[in-house]
């Protein structure tokens, strides 16, 4: 998003001519947008609004260069709650509260940059990617040799007969000098485009993009190096309609317009996303042929367009799980005339593509014993097995552990606090960036628990005590103790971010969800914690989270606070392999056919554990 | 083309900028379109003009409504040499060599409906249509079964999981209720296309046609019930181009923008036809799946859009003998939404896919022994062989057997002459619905030239007698001998057709270079013409062509008079068999790819063969 845009609003962006029908009579109104829903609309700029634009959450600010204009409405109630009187002030507004008024002008305030986790780790084993280009010469023609153009570049690239489609047929030219070379990319044997007249064997890109719920994270990839090039990450656009699956599956199922709206502002952003990154490298546009798309099964339902309706409800079912790769046009990406688009296959309206990437980049597949692989974000997304066959689940975690519906919440960004210490009775924190705390990210979060669960500070239902005993000499560091709506409030690091009881029943569902779907897991593999191998941890949270605390809280098996490993951005990971080797992504549709899903609602096991999984740990056990 | 078609010239069509740079400056300059041009550009109108706009033939004519306007331009050269006076006082021009004026009111003469041949004989052995409709009514969905809407389908049809392309899972919905019809199109197990809501297994059409240089000729067949349902014949709207490949060609290699220009005008006349027929017949255009396109390897290129220079000059190199089946919207055919095109496979530059049909119409390749096969168009194609084999060739006849470059030449319309009795010394003629002679089409020259031979009025050099011998007592109902420019002139039935020394001088190269071809074939293949099982005559001359005639002047060896068996449209025979059988579309494949071409160009042995054949045989040899 762009930092201090200025955005003038003329009376050509407000006016939405609403047609309805009374009786006989077609009655047309107009309806006045809100800033949030016009700056989408008119002027692609997406504000966060992890609410859906209900006044709920106060992110979606912006700044009135006007605020005291006669023709500029009156703060809203919501506003009036959500903002403080130096915000008023300075004519903050929320957009999603303040509807458009003609020659109106406002700016953004100065975004803080989100640290999103890009980083990819090495490959391993031999590349094999799923394009290459070959260079065919045809040969001069002759009476004795009167071949078809065609046909030269089939037989010299030993292609089968009659296997270039007419659309790259159309680009040869019938009289082969002999001496202009055809360079003709394959996927997996099969011609998809080709240059005519100079060997351009060293310009085959692609790229690989996981669409999170929260954030989209895109990687550009130099094919004939085999090498990562570039990456860029941003907040996933469609954030406006909710930080949710569930608040963007619901404006979906309003209507084609609501879907074709979702649709665009994500094929927009992976355009935007795509034309940075390649103009960044001095890529052609049209060097790049192929877009892998790893994503939760929303998303990648969202961004193709597929019915999402049967997401959203029991029994969940997807439009489709994976689909051959199609021309990038097909969903409205244009300027790339030869990207085709392939998602990867998901496992279930739950367990998606990311998963599959996560699978992949785990190699758990291809290992003897049993391992884990664990991707928090919106959802808590799980699987466990190995070479003998994989389970995975999905559980409604919540957004608890990005930070979000926290009153301090944060999400990964400079001031967050990222850490919490507990040793030798002395609590202290760090920020990102070191800079002063500006509210808890999801690490931050699991280790303010782990502590009030060592400190004896909260029990073991999860109340949070109301302060200290008389006997505690610890040094809490000027943690303050108050009394709020739904029970104790902590304030610290004062006068900063809070937590209160409300916030840590959050936590407490999530990480029972979570829990109990690991524990459903090991139940059906039919094996204990401590026989796993490995714990793979998978996204931006599995990077910053200390084990250590993720057992303490219950989250995970304290046999496995030992074993975890990191896999950064494993979806994106899992797609770039695919991209760098074929038996890769022939893997990937295997797991995805082969994986079994176990539907955790309604099963009478995942509700016993997530029940157990509610209690918090005592110290020692887990 | 419509009859009485009144058409007015404005200003806007007239005028065409031409920018030229002369050193420095650019100069604009307008250029007056001839009317045959304007009509065709601004009027989609394609008059006949076999000798291409040179004012040579006289066929593009048009009759003014205000002849003698001072605006009018006067009478071209070439229009006081192929008009007469009666054609001048009605007002009849020639549209190649009027300019466009504004205010012009013209209107077409009266066009003869020509006889084309669409007569498809019928099918024998299993039918097995390559597109076939599948119901799938995908079961409810459950917590037990999660599988999407997609893989229900594939599942229920027996496809393989993940074969949907992107672009029909958008059109699923993802919330099966158990009871509602999928119904999918397969091409060869590929889906391509579906239907959600009932069962439309009922609605599956597909259509073959054949482009000829000179005609275009459409089925349209019903494949769910495995019938043709009914054809269409026209002129070819790029006649206007000239009557010859070579003249189209010509024109295509000025530029991107004629090759576009000779595009877009059979693509427009096959939309036009496919509309005329599926609203005849009540189809909906959205249930139209494929059009198998036979025709010559010229013709295919040039609607496909593919480089044809190759095919215009030495070594005679196609730019492609084949594809996959491709959507028509590549091509510019518009409002079939679901029409893939597929261009059955060609053999070589020469040898066309209308040979390919042939092959497949006539099942030579299944016969033990050896046939031949023989489509005389204005190429003379031709194929030898069966189950061992097949050799091809291809000599350019030119289109004398077809009426034209003929003084009396005649398509085959009413009023030709298409058959002339010599027996028991008495001459008579026929012609098409009886009605005044008007001409000679194809079968009646053969059957003139066959009288000259036996009646002894031509020698062997070809070289007509003054007229008949003193003691000559037979009855010759009224022929005229003359003295023409270039030898004896015919003039009969008197007082319409003639025939002169120059028209046979055009026969006896066009059949000896077909001659030629037969012999060579026959020398490669190791074998005498007693031995040929069948000959195969496809095209509607085979249809009308007497093969006693065709012995008589040496066109066919005299063995082979009495094993001829008409395919009528072979080419489009052959492409319904490929719509109606999988094993026979498979085997379109194998023919083109399997058969062998020999190029007969600066050949020795078939220019040894073409000088022979010159010569007419003397009664009773061949």
């Amino acid at each position: 998003m762009s930092n201090n845009l200025s955005i003038e609003i003329s009376s050509g962006d407000i006016t939405r001519t609403v047609k309805a029908r009374q009786g006989e009579t077609v009655v047309e109104a107009v309806r006045r947008s809100s800033v949030l829903e016009d700056m989408r609309r008119t002027h692609d700029v997406s504000l966060p609004a992890p609410c859906a634009g209900r006044g709920r959450c106060g992110r979606c600010r912006i700044i009135l260069d006007n605020p005291g204009s006669a023709e500029v409405p009156p703060l809203h109630e919501a506003e009036e709650e959500l903002l403080s009187e130096k915000d008023v002030q300075n004519g903050v507004r929320l957009a999603c509260q303040l509807h458009v008024v003609d020659g109106m002008k406002l700016r953004l305030e100065k975004t803080v940059a989100a640290r999103i986790e890009t980083r990819v780790e090495g490959f391993e084993g031999d590349m094999d990617p799923i394009l290459v280009k070959r260079v065919a010469v045809p040969t001069a023609g002759s009476l004795e040799d009167q071949r078809s153009m065609s046909a030269r570049v089939e037989d010299e690239l030993g292609l089968i007969r009659g296997s270039l489609p007419h659309s790259l047929i159309r680009l040869l030219p019938s009289i082969p000098d002999g001496k202009t070379p055809v360079t003709v990319v394959l996927d997996d044997d099969t011609p998809v485009a080709l240059d005519v007249g100079e060997d351009t064997s060293d310009a085959l890109w692609a790229a690989a993009v996981d669409i999170g719920t929260t954030t989209v994270a895109m990687y550009l990839v130099n094919l004939a190096d085999e090498e990562v090039t570039g990456s860029k990450a941003e907040l996933n656009a469609q954030s406006s309609f909710g930080a949710d699956v569930i608040s963007r599956l619901e404006h979906a199922r309003k209507g084609e317009t609501e879907s074709l709206e979702l649709q665009k502002i994500i094929t927009n952003q992976l355009a935007r996303m795509l034309g940075s990154l390649t103009g960044e490298f001095g890529v052609d546009a049209s060097d790049i042929h192929l877009l892998a798309v790893a994503g939760n099964t929303a998303m990648i339902h969202l961004m193709n367009g597929w019915d999402a309706r049967g997401l959203g409800e029991a029994p969940f079912l997807p439009g489709s799980l994976e689909s051959p790769a199609f021309n990038s046009e097909e969903i409205g990406i244009t300027g790339f005339p030869r990207l085709r688009i392939w998602p990867l296959p998901s496992l279930s309206a739950y367990v998606g593509a990311d998963i599959t990437g996560g699978l992949i980049a785990s190699g758990m597949k291809y290992r003897e014993g049993t391992d884990l692989l664990l991707d928090i974000g919106t959802n808590g997304e799980m699987a466990i097995g190995g070479v003998e066959g994989l389970l995975c689940c999905s559980t409604a975690a919540g957004p608890a552990f990005e930070g979000a519906h926290l009153s301090s919440g944060s999400g990964s960004v400079a001031g967050a606090v990222d850490h919490v210490d507990w040793s030798d009775a002395k609590l202290s924190y760090s920020t990102i960036d070191g800079t002063a705390p500006i509210g808890f990210c999801g690490s931050g979060v699991v280790d303010l628990v782990a502590f009030l669960v060592k400190s004896g500070l909260m029990d073991e239902t999860g109340r949070i005590a109301d302060g200290p005993t008389e006997t505690d000499s610890a040094d809490y560091s000027g943690l303050e103790f108050s009394s709020g709506e739904y029970g104790t409030e902590l304030r610290w690091p004062a006068p900063g971010p809070g937590f209160t009881q409300k916030d840590l029943r959050e936590v407490q569902l999530a990480k029972a969800a979570i829990r109990a779907g690991i524990d459903t897991l090991l139940g059906h593999a039919g094996i204990e914690a401590k026989e796993i191998g490995t714990l793979w941890l998978a996204g931006g949270f599995g990077n910053y989270i200390r084990p250590e605390s993720a057992a303490a809280i219950g989250l995970i098996p304290r046999e496995l606070a030992g074993k975890t490993r990191s896999l950064g951005n494993a979806a994106a990971r899992g797609a770039l392999l695919c991209l760098l080797s074929r038996k890769y992504r022939e893997d990937s549709r295997s797991i995805a056919r082969e994986a079994v899903t176990i539907e955790l609602s309604g099963r009478p096991e995942f509700q016993n554990a997530y029940i157990e999984a509610m209690m918090f740990p005592t110290d020692g056990e887990s």
